[in-house]
This record gives C-alpha cells, sequence and structure tokens, in this order.
C-alpha cells in the first residue's frame, strides 16, 4: 500500500501512521518528498483491507494499493492458462468452445429443435435457463425443475454437456445434479453465498461479468469460487453498463486482453447479451475471437418473434450455422481452431 | 409498446406485425408516415417483455414501451406517499429518519458504544452489518449470527430499532428474528430469489439501489417485494457506478425527486457509501434533505481507522453530532422535522 | 510519482528506471516489497507527462502521480476561497448567486420579459445564448451577434450583468464586447485554444464541466484560464453523463464537497442542464445550495413549450419565483444568503 | 414524434396538443390507450428539436423522436457504403487502411524514422500531431507549425499521404495546406464552430468520436460536415469512458457495426487512444477488423519511453510490424486485404 499524507502534515503524524502500520504487520518505509510525504507499507496487501482505514486519518489524503488483491486467479501465481474440461470439451484450449442454444427452455419442442440445430452448426455445449433472473416480477420466470428435466433431455439427445443458471444457494445441489456446467448470472457476481455454495459443489462455473463490475472485481468474485475450492472457473465478458443506449449493454472487449493478462483462467464471451441485438451478434462473436476469447455464448432461438425472453438478441438457428462457418477463418487467423 | 418498422417495410409486413399484435391480446393501431410506419400496440403493457420479441423481426426497427414497467409501486396506482412504521419510528414522514452506526458489527464494545453514541446525537434506528458482502474473499466476513445477537443486545440497551443486511434467502428467518428492518444490499438488488424471500417475512425492508440498476430496475425490485405481498419498502439511493473516481460511488440525488415523481415508496440516502469519504458526508446529507429524501444511512464508528470495513467513510461520533445538529435546519427549510 | 515494477524486473531494470528518473530531473527512492519493487520519483510532478512514459517499458506495471496536476486552481496554493466580482455582484461570497434566463436569446420581446421577471424574482446575473452548440446542425443555431446586442440592451434595461456562451477563439472579442462573463460551454471544456483565448481576454470566465470531464480535468482546464493569466474563474457542475436515462445527465453534487476541497475557486451549479426537465430544478437547486454551491444557473422562458432550446428544462417565471422563495430559508440554514 | 401523455390528461389538454403539433407543421394522429393517450406527430422529425419543447407542458409525459435525427450520413438516404480516397489510398474499400505514427512530432530525427519504419510494415497513411491538445497546460503542446513543415517532409520522404490534428477554426486553412487528411479530435468533436470550418476546406476530415458521444451524436457532428458541402469524412471509434478503469477508455467496437448499419460512412478504430496500453493495440487491432473496421490508426514512436506524449500506448516499430503481419489472416478471414 501507498499512503500519501497531505501537505500539512507533521513529524507526529508520520510517526502515528508508521506506528499504526506496523502494529497491521507492515513494514512503513518513508520517502519525503517536496510536497509530500509518502509511506510504503511493504508486506503482502492483498486483500488487506485494513489499511485502507487508515484513510479516515485526517493527516492522510489517500491509500493506494500497489498488488491486485487477487491470488488464485492471478496470472502470477500460475502462469501458465489454465483449462476447464467438460465432458471431453476443453475450454480454454486451442479449440473455440461455442456454448449455444435458447435464452429460456420454454417447451420440450423448442429445446430440442434448437439443440439438435446448434449441435449440426458445430456447437459443442448446449446453453439454456430453467431458473430466469427477469426485471419484472411479472415476465416469464422460467420453468424450474422441469426446465432441467428437458435440458438432461436435451443432453441425452444430443451428447451436448449443459450450461445452465444457478440464482440461489439452496438450488445449486438441485441444478448441479442435472447440470454438466453451474452459470453465475451478471446481477450474481456478488452474489457472495451464491459463489461460496458454488465452490463447493464440484462443478464448473461460468461466471458472467456484471454490468457494472470492474476486471479486478470481476476476478475476486472468480477467487471466492477458487479459494473455496473448486478450480473449474470460465470467466464470462457479457457488456457492461455506459451511457451508450444503441447497444443494451456495451460489450467490452478490451478486458479479454486486460484478463488474459492478469489471469490464467479461460474466457468466453456472450455478443447476445452484450449487444442486445441479433444483427451485431456475428460481427462481435467474430471480434471476440480475433482478440483471445477461448469461447462464445450464443443465444439461439427457433423462432426469436416468439421467445419468452431476449427474443432481440436471439439467432435463427440458419444464422448460427452461417456465424458458425464464417467464425473457422478468424479463428484460424488467431492460431485457434 | 410502440413498434416502428424500418423504411423498407412492405404492408404484408404491416398486416403480420399487426397479427402479432393480436395474437399477444394487445390491439394494433397503425401509423404511416412519410419515411416510417409506427404501430402503437394499445393495451397493459407493464411486464409485456413478450412484445420485444418482435423487434427479431426483419422488418421491425425498435420497440419502445410507453408505460412503466411496474404498478404497486408506482405513484399512479397510489397518489398518496406512503410511510414505514418500525417500532413507533416513521419512515416517509415529517420527521427525517436517520439510521446511525457501524459499517460492521466488530465486537460488543465496539457496537454499544456506537449505538450509544448514536442515539444520544439523535438517530432514530441503528445500522450495523452481520453478514458483510465483501468483494474480496480474505476480508472480514462479519460476525454473522453473533453480531445478529450483539445487534439485538443493543437494541434493549438504547431502544433503537434494527436495520441489518440478509444476504440469502435461507437466512431471512434468522435475521428477521433479531432485526425490526431487513436491509437487501446493493449487490442483491436483483437477486430476485431473496427478493422473493423478504417479501413473504413481514418486516419491512431497506432496498439498497445497485451501483449499476436504473431507476425503472430499482423501482421492478422494489415491486418483487410489493407484489410478493409486503407493502413496507423503504427505497434507498447509495450512490452509482460512472466514470468519475474522486468518489467512490457517485450519490446520484436525481433519484430523489425522480423517484419521488414516480413513486409514492419513501426514501433514504446513503452519503457514506455512495461517496466513501467521511469529509464528504455532512454536504450530501444536507443535501439530500433538501433535495426530498426522507431519511438518512450514516456510518458512524467510534475508531473509524482501526475499522474492519469502510473506515474511510465512517464519521466518529463527534462528528455525527456535529451532522446531526446542522441537519436541523436544512430539515426545516424545506418543511421536514 | 509512484513507478510500480513487474514482479519479474531484475535489478538491472531498477538501475535503468531510476537512471531514467535522474535524467528526468527527479530523485529516485527504491522501496522492496515481498512481491513488487516499488520506486518514488521524488520532485514536482505536477504536469510531469514523461514520467508516464515509463509505462512503456516491459519491466514496468504502472505509473501513478501522487500530487494532484493543477497548481494555481488548488486550495494548497491559495488556502482561502476567492470570489468572482462582477459588477458589483460577488460569487463565491455569503450571498448565492443565481444567474436565470432563457437557454437561447430567441426575441427582442422574450428576451426581455424573462430578464425583467427574473431580476423581480431575485437572480442577480442574466443569462442567455446568443451562440448555440447545438448537436444537430438542423437545430437552431442562435442569433448571434444579433443576440449580443440584445443581451446588452437587458442590461441596460435591468441593470443585470450578462452571462453568455462564446464557441470559438475568434468571437471572444465580440462576445466579451458585450458580456460581463463569457462562458465556455460544457462540449469547450477541453477546448485548449479557446481556453487560452479567454484567459487573455480580462473578463470573468463561467467554466462548465463537460458531461465526462473528471474532476481532475475539469480543474486543469480552469488552469489554463488561470495560467493564462485570468484569476476569475467561476466553476460550474452541470450534469455528467451516465447510465441513468431518466434524467437527461445526472447533475453530479458530489463535485461540489469534492472541488471545495481541492480549489479555491467559487462554483456554481446549473440543475436545469443537469436534469434536463423542469420538475427537478426546484429540489436539485435546494440542493446544490444545501452541499456548499456559491451560486445556481437557472432556465427560464416565458414561454417553455415554444422555446427554441431546452424548453423541457425552462421554468416559467413563475415557477422561478417560487423557487428563489423557497431557497432562501435553506439558504440562510447553511450559513448563507 | 411519438408524444406521451399523463394519465390524468384531459381531452382539453388532448385537443391542446394536437393544436401545437399542427402549427409546428405536423400531423397529429392520436391513439387512446387504457391507460395513457398517445399521440404520434407525423411528419419529418429530423432535427426537429421543437418538437421536444412540448415536454414543458404539464400533462406531457415525454417526447420521444421516431426517426434518426441525421439525414446526410444515414445508410438510408445512401444505401452503399461511401469511400474516401486521399493520394491513391482508398479508406472503404476492400484493403484495410493503416494509419500510423507518432502521438506527436517530437523532432526531425523521430518522425522521419518513425514514418520509414511505419511505411516499410505495410502502413498507408502517416499520423503525427503537430498541434495537440493536452489535458495540463504544463504539458507539451506540440511543435506547432514547424510540426507541419516536418510532416510534410516526411510525406515528401515516404510517399505517404499525412492525417494530422486541427484544433481551432483559424489554423484549418494553415493545416489543410501541409495535410491531406485533417483530424477532429474527441474532445472537438462538439466544437461546431470547427466542424462547420473543415466542412468548408476541401480536405477529407477523420472525425473521433468523443469519449461521451452517443453514436447518434458523433453521427450528428459527421453531418455538420457533410451538411456543410464536404462529403469526406472518415468516423473513427477511439474509445468512450466508463467506470472501467484497468485500461484508459474503453474501446467500444460495438460502434462499429452499429454505425455501418446506421451509416454509410467509413469507420477507422484508434486501438491505442482506446487501451492506453501497448501491449492491448495488437488484440484490439484484430478485433477491429474482425468486426468490420475499414482501417485501423496506431500510435507508433521509435522510442516509447522517451515520448513526450502518450508513451505508454505507443508501440515500438518492431512490434508495429509484427502486428501488420497478424492482421493479414484476420483481414483474409473476414474478407478484407
Amino acid at each position: 500500500m501507498i499512503i500519501v499524507l497531505k501537505s500539512h502534515a507533521t513529524d507526529a503524524d508520520v510517526a502515528d501512521v508508521c506506528r499504526r502500520i506496523e502494529a497491521m504487520g507492515h513494514r512503513p518505509h518513508t520517502i519525503r518528498g517536496e510536497l509530500r510525504t509518502v509511506i510504503g507499507a511493504v508486506g503482502d496487501d492483498r486483500g488487506k483491507e485494513r489499511l485502507r482505514a487508515l484513510e479516515s486519518l485526517e493527516c492522510v489524503e489517500s491509500v493506494t494499493p500497489i498488488l491486485q488483491p487477487f491470488k488464485l486467479a492471478s496470472r502470477e501465481v500460475r502462469p501458465e492458462s489454465s483449462t476447464v474440461v467438460v465432458d471431453g470439451v476443453v475450454i480454454g484450449g486451442a479449440r473455440i468452445a461455442v456454448m449455444a442454444g435458447p435464452c429460456s427452455v420454454e417447451s420440450r419442442e423448442q429445446l430440442l429443435e434448437a439443440a439438435r440445430k446448434v449441435k449440426a452448426a458445430g456447437a459443442t455445449v448446449l446453453r439454456g435457463g430453467a431458473f430466469k433472473p427477469r426485471t419484472s416480477p411479472y415476465a416469464f420466470q422460467g420453468l424450474e425443475e422441469e426446465g432441467l428435466k428437458l435440458l438432461a433431455e436435451a443432453r441425452k439427445a444430443t451428447g451436448l454437456p449443459i450450461v445452465t443458471e444457478v440464482m440461489e444457494p439452496d438450488k445449486v445441489e438441485l441444478v448441479a445434479a442435472h447440470a454438466d456446467i453451474l452459470q453465475i448470472g451478471a446481477r450474481n457476481v456478488q452474489n457472495f453465498s451464491l459463489l461460496k455454495r458454488v465452490a463447493e459443489c464440484g462443478r464448473p462455473v461460468l461466471l458472467k461479468r456484471g454490468m457494472a463490475t470492474s476486471v479486478q472485481e470481476f476476478l475476486l468474485s472468480a477467487e471466492y469460487v477458487l479459494s473455496g475450492g473448486n478450480p473449474n472457473v470460465i470467466l464470462c465478458e457479457r457488456g457492461i453498463r455506459t451511457f451508450e443506449t444503441s447497444t443494451r449493454f456495451t460489450l467490452d472487449l478490451n478486458a479479454v486482453p486486460v484478463m488474459k493478462r492478469l489471469s490464467h483462467l479461460p474466457i468466453v464471451v456472450d455478443p447476445s447479451h452484450g449487444t442486445g441485438h441479433w444483427e451485431y451478434v456475428e460481427p462481435m462473436a467474430k471480434a471476440a475471437v480475433a482478440c483471445g476469447a477461448d469461447g462464445l455464448l450464443i443465444e439461439v432461438h427457433p423462432r426469436p418473434e416468439e421467445a419468452l425472453s431476449d427474443g432481440p438478441q436471439s439467432l435463427k438457428p440458419e444464422r448460427f450455422a452461417l456465424l458458425m462457418k464464417s467464425l473457422r477463418p478468424v479463428a484460424l487467423a488467431v492460431g485457434r481452431d
């Protein structure tokens, strides 16, 4: 930590801050500048929130951490990229993993049709929501357990492993019984009770970045799962909230190379939620692969105009097939498959 | 809903969209402009997400709702302002309700000292966290049930009702057994499972706006609690995330008059989290009262520089007492107490 | 500056960075931590952008300035608050300065009616735009020089000094010939050519914060005017751009106490542009005064529904008179007038 | 425009609004819904700001435009993509145009070395700033006219056309005398006086999106140039300001397909400013090409660690050469060159 003192700080203030730093187990190191005294608190400051409390002293101007606050998620701790393997599908390997399917599981027919078609087009994981986080209490809330059973049936029919969302700690076991990958949605990225529970469940976790989650906070949420004993975390960029309204969210592809530098975890990108419009899914999917994403999450619905959720951003199966075809050369161009 | 068609839309497209609108139970009303055809879908569109799916049709440019999507939270449905009464304390009445106390319950001594001092200064509700949502898994996570018991003890000692956070559905009953008001934190504002559970528990709910939650989404989260059968919802503005970094968040006081216009629910403001710096708490508390807030949520810690969480934004008890004194004339100036 | 090296930095890297710091005229001070080496560059780093270039070295992780980059605008350099006096009107004194009038000067009648009414209600400065920055080239662009003459006439008629916008360096002289205060609009806050020119013109400058301008950048723009020889700068908060759309911009009142702490310059607030809706002007004007603003900028139009610009946010004269009446007790409550 | 009335609007209110709509030259079309009356104002509403003033009527809830407000920039008016040709270099054609060079022209040696090396690596336009918009008045402000002459010399030496920034209306002629493309910087995107002047100068204009400029506003700024008689506008996405701080700005690649859909103008992307870190330039450059950009703007400096501006985001010439090599297969993969 770097503690910057105010310009009027006295020698007694400096001594007091140094004493407090030592009391918290760090070694103070004072630099007296022309206009400011700066004290470095030497020692591992990751997660050491307590030093930040020094900012409440009247003589302190600011307290700034030096180290990234996460450990297990960091590339410094583990230089080589990690992979998550689900039923033979490798996420984080040379091959781009494409997870596709409807936003919500709406019916047996809808799901099976979508599953068969995304499989035929080359998807390697089936996505579909049984428990749905909906902004309005009056909107369709998902088929819940019935939806999970349909997903299991679709897996049987197609061989595709399943990724689906879990929304509360008490449902983790139930969802894990049917799904191969547990998705933590953007609105739950800092639902720490839920993160702790999925850390214990043994299943790989697809963790979506929240719409106002900084990269640093996002990796700390991943750290909750990793430090809870579950090494199989897949990060997912799905759009952040900005002033721009021509897209539903602003898909932040910059986060892909940033997180690749900071972390060893595999990263997938969701251009469907990120843009909110089916017409932008293909260009942004290509861009995601070009800048280093390990996979994609894409919404496909047999009849988007009748979808119970997220119709505007869903691709028809034929468009998805075209997207898969046009993705291939881009993947090859950046050394992927 | 207003459905705007693309400029190349044909008569057959118009007919198709109208047919779909009717199939969803609305009455289409077509306006042919010089450059665009616009179709109004007449009928109650609150929560009618399905109409939005029409945006996935190739002939449709955009689908825009006309009505605010919430009902029970809306002032249209209930023109007079509502109040929440807790143990004789009225939130939403003429008197500004001040909820004060430490961020985290850290020890018996710390809590009781804080409680006695905020009571002496004029606070009417005691705040304090037993379950703490922390960005880092390595940070202090709260005293949990032990903290709840200390809060109950502080209530006994001071007579102040308690507001404290609940973080997961399964803990609602436990927290409700000790607390008078259940707080839903900013990170859980769209934790719909939790919202449904607190709707059933009978206790008043203090609902904090998320850092990227629009006013409309916020009122929809309130609607989850209201439509679940719990009319006692207190809205809390606590800062949104913007590009500005000189404050920890950007306290959005505009939301106070906006929500007062849209909703009948009482609104409190948290300038401690909203700014993240103790020096800004007093001016922003005054501003909150001046623009119409019904109450304040303020962090007070006997020794902020040793706080286990949020030290930089906590007031010392003496400063809090000064703040209370200087708030009074502002409250009177806007016809409050 | 604090230069943080990457974890793999070698002793040779440390020596190289130190050598470069010295070559730039600073004194390096190395702190070797457990996980990182940190080098403090001691010396006045205000405006010393060159040190930041060290971030391009492969061994450097980040370069962080310690000092605020402005000098003349800073309260450290000048602890007492400064005032700007225009024709006997003091901005930054005990009395709240209210600058009111129409967004655009549209006609002689409109302006004179507005001027007389805002004067009667207690405004001390008349605002009105002759040169209008309009998002669309097809929108009304202002009466230009004709508008300036009408403003001068209104001053004669009412005795109110005039504040009006100047948009380009070459018009500074012309506008200064008619106006008492030159306004730099939000879109020109980083139009450095214009800032340099108004620095030379002798007239007080009302500098509006841009919609994406950080407080630090804003004070650096003020520094352009101050360092160019013009000490009469009035800062104006007028709303920043965030994700929230229920207001046109997000009026950032937090910036008032933040800038009061960092700078000695007077600060006025524009709740008309900040919210974009007349219904929110009164509560936010009160809040601005409550949190320490020295003045207000308020749009008043005799017939807002016919305004050529910014009608939705303009008050009718009667409402403005009511606002002035209700502001007084708030001003008194915070020790102002 | 769609005018939504408040729920309490009377028949007289409806009649009054309709009368006003007619007076403004539009045809009103009333839809009476269950909860709201909505009035469509039929007619070309592009740039018709006046209708918006109706929002100030007490009976009106909101006024929403239906059409995009720009005309000449829109793809509706000109369905085929336009190109800008400079000295034989086509921007907007099959070949990706790469504009590269130093942020600032610092010296003859620096510029010529950079120019020769970017040319050797395959760049087709040379960039370099002579007039520099700097946040701090104490930072290097550019070599000004001397810099322009060096740029002209570099063009002679390499044959590369020049793009350089112009910051004020009065310098347009001077800059146009030396440069092939005039750049309008992000901070001047709504400097309408400058836009009007470059519209008249005959040179192609590279218009950078501001850090808080919506796509719609950006295209309106382009419209200023187009409607002023200059059809040669190149749009440039260079990062917007969001809450995320791990990159200097958030490069908004979504804007590429969005603007491709809305407008026929060519689009280039600046990953150097967009991310602010040289390590992220290559992945984001690839992503930009993959999602449809027509060109790139990349900062290259022989010795970034000694740069007088923007060192952290500048590539060394060797890295730039590698980038050019790795870009080629991505361009081919999306049917470009």
